[in-house]
């Protein structure tokens, strides 16, 4: 029976994986395709180990010395929109349509308001119409699910985000599952996930960070295809999604509080992602030399030195990590400007199923 | 900010697991909750890597020389139906009405007619009223389709199995959306998939062969929390699945044909799973002295020496891993029995919510 083991997808794999790199470089301005994403859903076929197998421990001893690679998430979300603009314009010019987008913003938390804000800004600039629903803080469930019902038969509504946290007496649960999953640009409805998890299918919408963290890899040439992968964290709306996508090519494990000695399973990993929330918990000894990590945290912190009083920090040590990795995503900078994007993205998509337009 | 690291957690993981797993001994005839498969949905508290980090390892030289324990699924399974067939029993006195299963099975494969038959045969002794749905293999999609929304809007009928693989004209991935969620037996219904993946969430079903997977694991007493599982392969069905139930308590990695040097993964495990297909590829060298290994794969090999002519072995090389792990589950006799004792238990959790009984 070992004779089954022996098989050629190792050039399979490799052949899938140039052709994904190299059509998505940060110049192009075409966004790279779900299918990219999740992976060209190859057959699991093994084989037996042989010494060819540490090939890509070359990468660890080339990087030293090397200064690490910044990935300028600035300048990838930057052609990224132009991308949806040109996009938009050739709808409006062709069906004279543009994509719709709401977004449900129940009680005042000032937070809240300054992220909306963005995505707001970032629709304008591409040409998505928006549309912002609040309600107070003290209203009914039933009131919300009216809200989204409406929002779910609006045809000029494409994508529905209805901004977390809500309220208390609010089950988030109740309302995300009746979001429409046809409208559900975050990608966080269970139907959507169960897609994004199950090999072989392809969800309406891939989360937005998630969808950010496999864009920032694919379009900085970082291969993904049998790599080691580390993600810390689990949360159900960044860590767990960025699992289940890499999960389509990489080897992953993923760390979490009762994870004993996290820092020994990181140190093995190619590629790290960081979703914990804590300011500078990894630290430089946690990470393998020319490693990849994409910081996914944004944490405020108190800094009397500057004028706000307080800065963005990720959850990566920045300072120590530079030092030891091939490739790193800043915070701010990183992974924030093309989750943005890829809400805008994401609207795109839905809107050209809605319409139809090609 | 680093205060924030040290909590409590760990006192509290263990509390909660010790209560899991006194109450399920293979004596206990009342089934795990859903709740305790999928976890106490503790809150990710991170502390400090300190000193006492390594504990676990004293598994592994307490095991040395000592002989493997073999988990007897069959006395499991026997255990777990005896509970089922006692609350039949009990709705059957109460409100005179028992669960009902329909299975459909498109085509007459060989295979499949002997897995519904050890399923209807499990079915009725403990009291499960069956049904089959049979369509012939050139049958149309509407067809299958028309079939399976008769079962979804027939009050008699829990539970709904779609025997896989069906023939190639028709589209599973269709055919699975398709069957009601609140009667999706097999858990493999994307909404269920998505719920169990989701942390905080649960689904109406988890997939069988998964949940049969956790159940040997907490009735043998193994400790799960905290501990490092490797899941080595990832099918849509059983790998995935398993990897996401085992995701709420451990540090998991999932191993597929696409990772290098898969055994060097596997030498670090505690828990190894393996859901493969493809006889004795997991050998000994692959394992830690004293890990768990739940072997899930069955594989038909040929054996001239005996009067059938083949015979039904695993994925882990039994003879080699006895001499290395603390407990590993036999194939056949193991995962098995289990996967179909936990079919049972979804099916009568199905009817008790219809119909509704407590």
């Amino acid at each position: 029976m070992r004779g089954l083991w022996a098989a050629s997808w190792r050039s399979l794999g490799r052949k899938t994986l140039h052709s994904s790199t190299s059509s998505s470089s940060p110049s192009s301005s075409s966004l790279s395709s779900n299918l990219k994403l999740l992976g060209p859903n190859l057959p699991d076929v093994w084989m037996v180990p042989g010494p060819s197998s540490s090939a890509f421990h070359s990468q660890s001893s080339a990087a030293n010395g090397q200064t690490a690679n910044v990935i300028n998430g600035k300048s990838i979300a930057r052609a990224i929109r132009a991308g949806i603009a040109n996009e938009i314009c050739r709808m409006k010019e062709t069906i004279v349509k543009s994509p719709g987008l709401a977004i449900v913003l129940v009680g005042g938390r000032r937070n809240s308001r300054t992220f909306i804000h963005v995505k707001l800004k970032a629709c304008e600039e591409v040409g998505i119409t928006t549309h912002v629903e609040e309600l107070p803080e003290e209203c009914t469930e039933d009131e919300v699910l009216r809200v989204v019902s409406g929002l779910n038969n609006n045809p000029s509504v494409n994508g529905i985000i209805v901004q977390l946290p809500l309220p208390q007496l609010v089950d988030e649960e109740r309302i995300i599952n009746f979001v429409s999953p046809e409208k559900d640009v975050d990608g966080f409805h269970p139907l959507n996930m169960g897609n994004l998890a199950m090999k072989g299918r392809e969800p309406l919408f891939i989360p937005c960070a998630p969808k950010s963290c496999i864009e920032l890899l694919l379009r900085s040439g970082v291969e993904i295809m049998g790599k080691r992968a580390v993600v810390v964290g689990r949360s159900k709306i960044v860590g767990l999604p960025t699992s289940l996508l890499l999960h389509h090519h990489a080897t992953v494990s993923t760390v979490h509080s009762f994870t004993k000695n996290p820092e020994q399973i990181t140190r093995e990993a190619d590629i790290v992602i960081a979703d914990v929330g804590i300011p500078n918990l990894i630290r430089g000894s946690w990470l393998k030399p020319g490693a990849v990590v994409v910081d996914m945290g944004t944490n405020q912190v108190q800094d009397p030195g500057i004028d706000q009083g307080s800065r963005i920090i990720g959850d990566v040590c920045y300072e120590e990590a530079i030092k030891v990795v091939s490739a790193i995503t800043p915070v701010p900078g990183g992974v924030g400007p093309v989750t943005i994007a890829m809400l805008l993205s994401n609207t795109l998509d839905s809107a050209k199923r809605a319409f139809p337009f090609r």
